[in-house]
């Protein structure tokens, strides 16, 4: 029997779904589960969007041109200048996903053996990327103390080797929600412009910024243009993860025609979801400052009601729909996998209305997968605030008695 | 300014591209170019599939499973039993069309600098998803002369070296038609299993068969459970290119488990993909008929008029919708270059009736692309046979033209 190639066995698997199987275990007992685990928003996506679906009216679901359909590249063009960053149609290339946009970043930028310098926590997917492109990771680590805040000039350029050729951040950032302000990107376009590497910069949380500090696109920074990748994605914008549709985006036309080769090898993005985004983007600005309120909202609700449990600490983050939070326990996966397991929250007031209630529990992402060193995750975990004020109200009472029973009980056997 | 990849820079162009700028240029000036040079059919995606698009009540376009709708991949599996192979839906994965299997079953089978035996003329595009696995391709050559049957097993073996991983084959072929018979499969299953070699069958054309050899799918050869890899699409079956569906089936529970840990990483495939591929694929019997008469009539016309042009050859291919032809000219690639920029076929009965008529022309896919060794297909090209009967009529009416026009001519320059 022939066997699996190395890099297939090393793959890391996602620690965004490893537990999954415990909560599929644990709903199948009529556990209700509330998933913080993962980036799905729940809000809808906007009804003139899923409108279009039914004013379809070609006759054959064709290939669409293999950087993306000119109609969709110009809307977004006039969706780029909302932000200052003036575009033509041929700048960018429409990927399947932020996702594929990743892979053909790195495949373009790196090769096989490179090394590419993420800042830790960062998104596991870079990892799983990074293995498909036979390119090495290497962690410069931001510290929740001063909540994740760009490292130093000096932890990059002491992370650079000759096989250096490129950074990539998340702004504004999953796991962490922090973002990055006009000083640190500066911070980064000196050492890619000195070194001569690549930025690769992940913007699809553009729009989800919540405190006074404007978001700085890095396609705005002067004189670093060549340099600059930006990935981007409407999955969170408008609450449409399953259209998989992203983009790259550079001015860089080497790095284009690079990324295009690789584009047509897979001949086409998904029809329909340019489609569902081409109208997603154009007059939704209602639509965009509803979510926006609602996860501001949220997450003023939820990080004050987090820091309010004893031992809990999660900075309060500017950007995006996660945290990353520090929990008072021995492992932050063990805990979570208890939670599903061995644990469930019931409320006798629920259970008295209904009494088919067999309780509750929260899942998180134990945020060690987020570390090139995952023991400096092993108290950490990522929340995603992607449900309701009620239900992120349900969370935290859950999440305080799980912990008083996690920590009193004797320690937990495995 | 940073360079691009090394593999950036070697991964070849797409044959069936690479010349689309001059026929756009030829189309700009009111030229009707006729595509053979592309497998994108004319025929309408099912009118049921199309229909279920609107009526999609979700409100929230959310990533699918991994590893795809679980009523998608039970509809597949009831369509399998047609083929008489008996899967469950743990056997499959869906995929961003036949593209992102392809990519997986490398990633998962292949390690870097590994290499897989590809029968040339071989589909490009796996010479370029080869070099996104950094995996190294070894043409064992078929030949026009015998209808491009599969070579010997003495020639796999000699291509066979210590790092051999895989054979490849496509069946019905792309890009020549060919239609591999049950001894010729055999033959590989022999070779995989003494060799302890994955066997990955692209089978996106298995519809599409038009002789009395019924075809045989690798997943019904006994023994070679655990080898055997197949590729799977939606895309030609139903006219749906666009939506981006494919498949990676296998019974080899180490490789889906691999492959998995890569579709996790891109999250999701496409959801609305997926909504269209269920639908096409059930109760759609009477599509796939008419679907199959309409591509047999095709065939036949088209052969018979090709072999009726002095000094064309075409075999007569028993399945896909391509073949593979060879053509009385120095450079089938200047001959096709030349068609769309120096030439034009005037009919005057058409211009009598359209004073604005400014001529037609007809664009290949020149063959030297789809080998390993340009060479051998210096003087052949692809033709796509995705036309009406009557655009066919057209187009062999204008390539006799054209090259009688091209061979008249001095030496032409380029």
């Amino acid at each position: 029997m022939p066997e699996v190639s190395n890099r297939g066995t090393q793959m890391p698997a996602s620690p965004i779904r490893k537990l999954v199987p415990f909560a599929d275990a644990a709903k199948a007992e009529g556990v209700k589960v509330y998933h913080l685990n993962i980036g799905q928003p729940d809000l809808p996506t906007p009804q003139k969007a899923l409108d279009s679906l039914k004013h379809i009216t070609r006759k054959t679901l064709e290939y669409s041109h293999s950087q993306g359909l000119l109609s969709l590249r110009e809307t977004l063009c006039k969706y780029y200048r909302r932000f200052g960053v003036a575009l033509t149609p041929e700048d960018m290339l429409i990927t399947t996903g932020g996702s594929e946009a990743l892979l053909f970043a790195f495949l373009a930028c790196l090769d096989s053996g490179d090394e590419i310098i993420v800042t830790e926590p960062g998104y596991a997917n870079y990892l799983g990327f990074a293995k498909m492109a036979d390119v090495k990771v290497v962690s410069v680590t931001s510290h929740i103390e001063n909540g994740f805040a760009l490292p130093s000039a000096e932890e990059f350029e002491a992370a650079i080797t000759p096989r250096t050729r490129a950074i990539l951040i998340c702004n504004p950032n999953n796991p962490t929600g922090y973002l990055y302000n006009r000083e640190e990107l500066h911070r980064l376009r000196d050492i890619v412009m000195e070194r001569n590497l690549f930025l690769i910069v992940d913007e699809v949380y553009r729009e989800f910024v919540y405190g006074d500090e404007p978001f700085e696109s890095a396609l705005t920074m002067r004189g670093c243009e060549e340099n600059v990748v930006v990935v981007d994605s409407v999955s969170k914008r408008y609450s449409e993860c399953g259209t998989r549709i992203g983009m790259l985006v550079t001015r860089n036309g080497e790095v284009r025609s690079t990324a295009l080769k690789f584009a047509q090898a897979r001949l086409s993005p998904p029809l329909l979801g340019q489609i569902v985004a081409e109208e997603s983007i154009e007059g939704t600005a209602a639509y965009s400052r509803e979510c926006f309120e609602e996860y501001k909202a949220r997450r003023d609700f939820f990080i004050k009601g987090l820091n309010e449990i004893p031992g809990v600490y999660s900075p309060m983050p500017q950007g995006a729909f996660y945290t990353v939070v520090s929990l008072p326990v021995d492992d932050a996966e063990k805990f979570t996998k208890w939670c599903l397991t061995d644990y469930k929250y019931i409320d006798p007031e629920w259970l008295s209305l209904n009494p088919e209630y067999t309780g509750e529990t929260v899942m998180f992402a134990p945020a060690a997968g987020f570390y090139g060193n995952p023991e400096l995750g092993r108290k950490q975990v990522r929340m995603a605030y992607v449900l309701k004020v009620e239900n992120l109200a349900r969370c935290l009472a859950i999440l305080r008695d799980a912990l008083k029973k996690y920590n009193n009980q004797a320690q937990p056997s495995h």
